[in-house]
């Protein structure tokens, strides 16, 4: 009965060990310093926004491709889940057309023929008497929006339903992980380690590729009429980005945001704020009927570091001291557009462990 | 087809919606002002321990009788509603026998022989053999410790299973509620008013009775051996409380507290939580393995005001403006632990409401 | 030789210790919790903005009116008192004609003949043709505005430089504070009783008349153009306030603000501080170039609660357990504009306490 | 008459700015984001215990050695510049002695035989007797510590009754702050580059050697019985210290505290501020008669981020955009003990600076 220990409890934790869970006669023990219902700045998944805007380019549309499924499902039929549909526009700026349209955090986005309009079902160019002057193009279609917080809560509740035990405590070493399984004392065959930023810190893998794109945001009670928006830059500077979202089940609106590199500062900067809501007004007036930013009802202001990686994200099998590991960091700003496609892949190298394993045998 | 506003997504509100929707063909919408996944001062569930620790004496027990089998319910059958059963001890300091072992904030708790006894599973006396020298005497018997945040989402989720409607807004007056149904631009037949402390700001209500019993907490990754504890006082002064109780799937354990009548500091005291820390150590040594305040591992401090009220929980129902309003709000500690005995009510008085409403037609 | 221990060190307290401290062979104490450097919800001073804009009506006038000799000497003479000239204007509103312009926490200010004008030197009233189209009316003069850390570390300087002893204690009872007095374990004379917000929870004092007048404010780098601003009335309720001045020693620019009676919260509210920055750049466009709220350039939000009391100051001497005490608290916004006028009204008091005193021997 | 602009307006900033403008005939400006007053991560003079506890080698020691003096004197002469006498004991603990005392943060601190010995007045070696059994040894002299936001306040003050005009703003690039020159319009001649840690972002310094060296205290009211104390190391990590201070006019005692190198957190980590609290009690236990960390009366917790450089202080003149600047910055943590050392160096590179300028015309 092969058991396993998941090091981290983000949304790309959570999802491995759910699917683990799924699979007969798995014993699985997530194991964090964060939980589902924690604000913090090491973790990083309740602060996305988060919703499905594909950044791969085709050649690496693995992840995401294969996780709209799943999203998808969930919106049409687990409403308990906090994922709901809205449409999007995804603007290009025509003062973007040099570079290709290519935000410094996503390259495929904003792609004129994307590979992901084969993959949603309502995709269209916007016709030009759509678009405002300042914009060369823009599709709509329809994605999801993902209210984080109650989204963690239910993996993590879809995971105790399967029996997967969540135990919190601080690993300072990535093979220290295996000791904590659940499961009569056994250690772990395979520790999945899933701790994000976290990752350039933890014994075993000091992974210093690692480094935070610091997204700012401000939640509000304002409702976007149901579309969400995203743009291929701003006025304001390359880290400067605006987009907007609604949040499923009351969970209000994400006005972002940033995407600053190498910048650790966990607390909202309130002049980033001001312009954070005044581009989203700028771009949606019907945020606040027209009123400008004095019209925003303001929940609080936030900040997530989105766990980047030069190289890209990190899923590969390694042995480390003796234990067999998964790694599956470094998603930067796709944690959960990604998240059931690299739990696939995941689970892929999990058998190829168990193959070695047994081979030994 | 009746249709409900439930004003208010604390645990209260959440509740009466999910009871209100289990009943066939009412339409319900919650209208908040702050969500679950929120952490806002004026949103006091989310920092709540929260267990079931019966307050009432035995006349007016009605509603924690009415809940403990459901939370036992949730603990056993329900995994993903983050509930789980822990031992607990109920410890009467020999200091507090002059008093009667009544903690300010409640009357049944510490009762030598509480109605609760014949309501709980395994209730007993603890011998003087397991007594630390201090205490008079003690009880232990098995209750549940809830994960509030995940308990909250999962309220919000089965609501949205459901059908129920969660919309974010704030409202200047309780009878504007009522146009904030769905269900076609109909208004509401109903509102139910479980807007805890903000009770005391609400157009229509402005219930002067109602104040903040504040309450610090330290939350922990420590576990104290499955085992939650609560004394009827402390040496630190009657607004002082020593409790700790582990939440479940990996929620931490919370160190509490205080009750701090008529303060509204949203902030915690460092002060105070190095005092709560102290405390909960020489209750529950095992803690720390016997190290002191510095084998503590704080995941945060936090603060709740507690919703209290002047002459106790309002549950009743009042004609506002034209508009029928059942309020349930006053909680002050007893919130989850009251929460569907509460709710049971409710749904009586909103029985009346639709009984004199048709007889007047 | 007299000994004097003041109980607090914020502006009246340092004033009334500076002023002792003049008068040859006193031996002064200050002892207070929080001292100048600090910013802490329960300190007052730090967080006003301040200047001299006299509310008193004529008859109450004389602590403002024996300030102002005082302030003007030091803007004129001292620069290392970081105060500075700056002309003001004050505008009346015409929608506040019927309510006489009165602002919740002021009477005289807006009064259209004020008896300030014969203190200031260049009172003049604005000619229709420098009014904005809804004042009613406004005038101009000089007064001054006080860098209000670097004015609390220069008096605490001032009182070192004379021999005061400054120490941090917490004093539980009003009459405790007479055995912290400096000097060879003689206890004080007289204890001066400066807590301001304090004094409803001091031993001895526990005055319930005493409640917080919330003050919101916005730290800006921008300057006005050397012109402090103030109106009569906002278009956002009568506990919103417009007003701005530029505080000496590049402390930067007060925006302000609120007059929330009974409101305890020390978190700045993010809402509020998007309409204090938006009733202040339609005040005063030149703040930002007319770029509006964007062009202002946030140090920081800030709260403080005004020392207010129903009934209004209390200055007068108290026998307290055997102990003198006078009372000189319940400023509300005025403390700095008044400090020196108060202090001269402790000392008289004192000298009536000495004068008991002897006469008794 | 030559034109200066000073950029920073921390220790080092306002002292060089002080020293320039007792030159007569110099012109000079001080232009900064943060002035004394403001409490900011990115300003960190405020943050500073401060005391002067001579870290250099003895080759090295021309800053330290030059700034004793000054610092003395306004101890014994000047009570407003809020810095006062104490009393420190040094100590080399026993598992130090095979690194030879070195501090990450030091190195000439604990020598055995140091040269500042013969710079202060009253050195000694304490004898055996004196010493806790796990030290090596130990020294004690006279020093002083400092109330900082009380001394930058009035070195601010100081520049302010000298003629120097306080400025602020926010520069993108040194050479810009030329520009910004009081003086009827000229530009500078000289900008003195006092930015701290700000200097790794300063367009035309961008200076990646720079980092910060995180520094976390806790300020309490307790007094350490005029004694400050420091020790070689601790036994919770390199990065964590040990040394306390009471600062000057009642401004409290720092505990301390941490030396983490590249660590940009702002915000207090609650499990650093028990460890700090109890490293103190332990090694002074008087500062809560024996009552241990329970006992401390804390005021607030803080973070500081010492401007740290690989490579040590940068004082020296380079010529920028046709801008002469010195630097002075890269001070990590002996910013206020070098403070008038490095200003003597600054103002001889001005006169470096001065002769070439001449020379040329």
């Amino acid at each position: 009965m092969p058991n396993f220990v998941v090091l981290g409890a983000g949304v790309s934790g959570l999802t491995c060990a759910l699917q683990l869970a799924k699979q007969e006669g798995n014993v699985v023990t997530v194991v964090a310093k964060h939980m589902p219902g924690d604000y913090d700045i090491e973790y990083t998944s309740p602060w996305a926004g988060a919703n499905f805007l594909p950044m791969a380019l085709e050649a690496g549309s693995r992840y995401e491709r294969r996780t709209w499924p799943e999203l998808k499902r969930l919106a049409a039929e687990v409403p308990e889940a906090g994922i709901h549909f809205q449409k999007v526009h995804v603007m290009r700026c025509k003062k973007d057309e040099p570079t290709g349209f290519r935000l410094a955090l996503s390259d495929g986005l904003f792609a004129p023929d994307p590979w992901y309009k084969a993959v949603v079902d309502d995709y269209r160019e916007l016709p030009a008497s759509e678009l405002p002057a300042h914009m060369h193009s823009g599709a709509e279609w329809t994605s999801v929006c993902i209210n984080t917080t109650m989204y963690l809560c239910w993996l993590a509740g879809q995971c105790a339903a399967r029996g997967v035990v969540l135990k919190r405590a601080v690993v300072g070493h990535v093979a220290e992980a295996a000791a904590l399984a659940e499961g009569g004392g056994r250690r772990a065959d395979v520790v999945i380690n899933a701790t994000g930023l976290l990752a350039c810190r933890l014994g075993g893998v000091m992974d210093a590729a690692v480094y935070p794109a610091r997204g700012q945001t401000v939640l509000v009670r304002n409702e976007n009429a149901n579309t969400m928006y995203v743009a291929s830059g701003t006025d304001d500077g390359a880290d400067q980005l605006c987009y907007t979202m609604t949040r499923a089940a009351g969970g209000g609106t994400i006005l972002g945001g940033t995407y600053q590199k190498g910048n650790w500062d966990p607390n909202p900067d309130p002049n980033t704020a001001v312009a954070i809501m005044k581009r989203a007004v700028e771009a949606q007036p019907q945020l606040t009927g027209g009123r400008g930013i004095e019209g925003l009802d303001i929940i609080r202001h936030g900040v997530g570091l989105r766990p980047a990686r030069e190289g890209g994200v990190r899923i590969e099998k390694e042995l480390i001291d003796g234990v067999w590991v998964v790694h599956n960091y470094g998603h930067a700003g796709w944690g959960y557009q990604g998240s059931y496609g690299c739990a696939e892949h995941v689970l892929e190298l999990v058998d190829e462990i168990v193959a070695i394993t047994k081979s030994k045998l």
